[in-house]
């Protein structure tokens, strides 16, 4: 049996059909093959495996693998899931960047521009103006300045909005008052007007923003959670709402999805759920990546850069 | 009695102190004075009446007057309003149109984003994403190409829409298609997935948004009105969503406002009301705009370029 490429954790078979149609086009000299119509002899001689959201253990019955590259670029399911040490290479996609940060400017605005508070004015005809606040009287705070972070912090000091960042480790970034390390958190923190979360889940980022990171924030605070749900520990933030000391959540993403029909959060009025819709993949842009990545691995036979399995992205 | 300048028309002695504090701090030259604490020499004596949104009893109660200075961009309640030719000159102020461009970017991204469809969805506990479509791929057409209509242009291709703009008298305007005169603006809505409102109302544009412009449009697209209400008829706008060849609506002016609570607009599932917050002036721009204007007239006489009467604006 030749070489395949193995195409794993597609959400059914239409979404398979898209992904294979899309992949084999970028990429026509290579052979793709979806995980579950593969024989016994495909499986064994895979050497990479192309992934959306796969279940480990599909990933971990191709023994040839030499690295798994994911179309998310979110891939904290995969990190040490395996009994032996397996690169994953993470999306890196400009679209996705270019996507997530106009969600990030889109659901700032609703913030800034009070949507949720005439939405539910509406339900009750009730006609009030609020006062107008000015981008550059809103601080924006991002977790995150990886290539997400930095993209929406671009755009939202291109619309005025005054930034500030948090990293794990020291970034620079142009227009905006950067911060590193778990020390300095609850500096930034207080001065956020709007909190959005990009940072990648990892055992460090697992509950960073508990009910200590939430009364670090200015009171009247809202949150934006465009990341990963474990990263926001929601008991935390339900009593952060309640009292009102946060205003509003804005959450796509959720410790299990979809968010089961009995979670609180889908009827709380503070708080907006969206559907893990804020960056989606562009399979047309992904798939240029994707086969970018391959045709270098093919050339030079080295494996693109992976997550730091220590650090966990 | 020495002339002082009148002010008519504020919402209250909040918004009137405000509004004297600020507009006596950018000219602290020139003596103003409400309204309705001048006595009859003081009223005779007034040459110059800045207004908001004023009743034009008022108005025509100063019978000196040689121009009014609107503190509002639409002032279509004081054009040929009095029984003598009296210039109105409105409010053009760049801080507006900042504000009116803004409002216009984060409701189309509304639109765009389907906040609407997941507003509507977590009050049923749905998780359902809907298909992303790029800006580039999302046609948003502008009626009006004036200081607010650039402005909003400006913003939406920055943004990566594409944008066609519709305007009375031929207008030419980076990096969109611009169409003029009634018999174009059918070819224009043909080509829009959204259209926003930015026409100033006057008799022409009195019901320019009915059923047969309505129709118009491509199947599926969505409106907003942030110019004034009269502009859209109700009745054929309503229509038009209940048949859902229009699938969403973002209002933020009505032909009364408050917006009565026996309008069915508050609760079509397919209506966004907002209570008129889409462009607020600014009070701080807006004086210093009316202080240069008052500047120019001291100096020379001329009472500053007003509304043409004969085309309304």
């Amino acid at each position: 049996m030749a070489e395949a490429i193995a195409l794993v954790g597609c959400k059914g078979p239409d979404q398979e059909a898209e992904y294979l149609r899309i992949l084999s086009a970028a990429m026509p000299e290579e052979r793709l093959i979806p995980f579950r119509t593969m024989d016994d002899a495909a499986r064994a001689a895979a050497r990479v495996a192309v992934v959306a959201n796969p279940d480990p253990a599909e990933v971990a019955a191709l023994p040839g693998l030499v690295w798994v590259q994911s179309l998310w670029a979110g891939v904290e399911k995969l990190v040490g899931a395996f009994d032996r040490p397996l690169p994953i290479v993470r999306l890196v996609d400009r679209e996705m960047a270019r996507t997530m940060a106009e969600a990030v400017l889109a659901w700032t605005y609703y913030l800034q521009r009070d949507m949720p508070a005439y939405a539910s004015q509406q339900r009750e005809r009730v006609w009030r103006p609020h006062a107008y606040r000015k981008p550059s009287d809103t601080t924006v705070g991002l977790l995150g300045l990886g290539a997400l972070g930095t993209a929406a912090a671009e755009r939202l000091t291109g619309a005025g909005f005054r930034v500030v960042g948090w990293s794990r480790s020291p970034k620079a970034v142009p227009d905006l008052d950067t911060f590193h390390g778990a020390d300095s958190l609850t500096a930034m923190l207080g001065r956020c007007d709007i909190l959005v979360c990009l940072v990648p889940l990892t055992s460090e980022t697992r509950g960073l923003v508990n009910a200590e990171r939430l009364a670090a924030l200015k009171p009247g605070a809202a949150l934006i959670n465009f990341a990963r749900g474990p990263i926001v520990v929601t008991e935390d933030l339900i009593a952060a709402l309640d009292t009102g000391h946060l205003a509003h959540a804005v959450l796509d993403v959720f410790a299990v999805e979809p968010l089961p029909t009995e979670s609180p959060l889908w009827s709380h009025p503070r708080v907006t759920v969206l559907p893990h819709v804020s960056g989606p993949t562009d399979m047309d842009s992904a798939a240029a990546t994707v086969a970018a990545n391959l045709r270098a691995y093919r050339r030079t036979g080295q494996v693109p850069d992976g997550v730091d399995a220590a650090r966990g992205y």
